[in-house]
């Protein structure tokens, strides 16, 4: 599956409970991976470790449960800049992340030892070990790195253009083509199709991977709004009516089917009629495990049925 | 005054209950100072901040008050080194520290800027700005970096020599050389001569700007032995008996006055006949804020006795 943030990780926390972990591959974005005080920080990849290890707030989606603030107060107190929110054991991801990446770590075998020592059987795997940082263009304050836009400023800017710097030399990880290869189906999470799973599509041969795999994507757009995060503020401001068939349309040529929300039912055939994807409408909120679980198991069942068909 | 870690902030702790606190600057040895997990630790300098701030923590002497460690345990969980005790509140200065260094700022102007924001109202002087990372060599393990010797390794090798690197092409922070130009009196805290104050006095410029100046330095042995820390134990693999008077001679040429505790007031007179120091001999263990105040003030009454006795 193809990961972004909060939704891409509860959506993999949900498919760990359908397959067995040691057969998913959760393949995440890390387009919003930056510097901050000095240490590499990778938000996506952080969300979707810290809810596969079950260490996940689960009132925010993101950052650490039963986390402090001590360090984060100190910097307040000395005036330096606290709009990332950076908890006190969240630190200590950052900390050991960057201090292996200073000694020559790949970010992807970092990965992989922070899911080994957390007990995540899931293969956690960063889309490359290449930076390639967005940029979001904004009318307001021209183009601006992803978290100043995201977080410092709250998605407020009006965006106009994205860009993947780096991305066309970027190369998959070691694993990712792998894993897309021995995919039985791929599935794309809820997440936002601008800023997570553009940033992945970019990279070469990823996307190429999966032309030959049914790959079934589940909208994040429920009723044209976006449970999480600025997806339907974008596509408004990129002059697009935001809605489950947006991204139906985003993702044409890509998928053979969406899930989308009851809500967005009496969207299905113009999905079907406009890019030929297959729908698959079922409750596509996820606020409890077992929406997760549930979510994942119809998708996952869709992708299998799609892919009989195909081959039938 | 000159000061390395906890002997000197306790000392200038004591100092700003003697004098009016503007009038006091305390230069500090960077020595210590080293990169762990990308960020830019100042140990003599924390403690010395802490420790004007009313932050340190009263047992240990380094370190904050209050203090949790949740980020060190996120550490210790991924396998990475803990070995350097950095606590939560403690890494919010090395976050904004390192943040304001990779923007350009000096260390000088960064200790300003965290003594202002604290209300410390002495002037807390870095001895440079540039790089002069001390390293030891020792019998097992050849040349280590300061803190893997002085932490890691508590102090456990034989040291064998001393080298300031860098020392020989660093600048006095600014400031620092104004602030000796300008004293009535330095003073040398009860801090290790090898590697605290050592390392000072190997920048061109500081050990001259005390040519003309009363100096008194306070004996850190006491009865032959360090309070705190390896000063004796350094002694002794130098080849020189541990006491009073080895920190005398040590400091031969450089200081008219030796403060030494009550335990040594038998060395006192082969120290004036070995060196031609003045010798006090008073209390000169800190355990409290009042026995700190105490040795500050027989210390500053005991230079201004003796730069008076030299004028006239």
């Amino acid at each position: 599956m193809l990961a972004g943030g909060v939704g891409g990780a509860r959506f993999a926390a949900g498919l760990v409970q359908v397959l067995p972990p040691e057969q998913v591959a959760v393949i995440v974005n890390v387009g919003d991976d930056f510097t901050h005080f000095g240490l590499h920080i990778s938000p996506d990849l952080d969300t979707v470790c810290y809810t596969l290890a079950g260490r996940e707030n689960p009132d925010t989606g993101w950052g650490r449960a039963d986390e402090t603030w001590h360090a984060l107060a100190t910097v307040a107190e000395l005036g330096g800049p606290t709009w990332f929110r950076l908890g006190d054991r969240d630190l200590g991801l950052h900390l050991e992340r960057t201090r292996r990446l200073q000694a020559g770590q790949r970010l992807s075998a970092i990965t992989r030892a922070v899911c080994q020592a957390w007990g995540v059987r899931a293969q956690v795997l960063p889309v490359t070990d290449d930076p390639v940082p967005t940029r979001v263009r904004t009318t307001e304050h021209g183009w601006l790195d992803f978290q100043d836009y995201f977080v410092r400023r709250q998605c407020a800017p009006r965006v106009q253009d994205f860009e993947f710097v780096g991305a066309a030399r970027a190369r998959p990880a070691p694993g990712v083509l792998e894993a897309l290869a021995a995919a039985e189906a791929v599935l794309i999470a809820p997440s936002n199709p601008w800023v997570s799973i553009g940033p992945m599509l970019a990279i070469p041969g990823v996307r190429e991977a999966l032309a030959s795999k049914t790959v079934v994507a589940v909208s994040p757009l429920i009723g044209g709004r976006a449970v999480k995060g600025p997806a339907a503020k974008m596509y408004a401001e990129m002059g697009i009516e935001p809605s489950a068939l947006a991204v139906a349309r985003h993702y044409q040529g890509l998928v053979h089917g969406l899930v989308v929300d009851a809500a967005d039912a009496a969207l299905a055939p113009r999905i079907t009629a406009a890019t030929g994807q297959a729908v698959l409408v079922t409750d596509a909120w996820m606020p409890t495990p077992a929406r997760r679980r549930a979510l994942a198991q119809v998708t996952w069942d869709f992708a299998q049925a799609l892919r009989l068909a195909a081959r039938g």
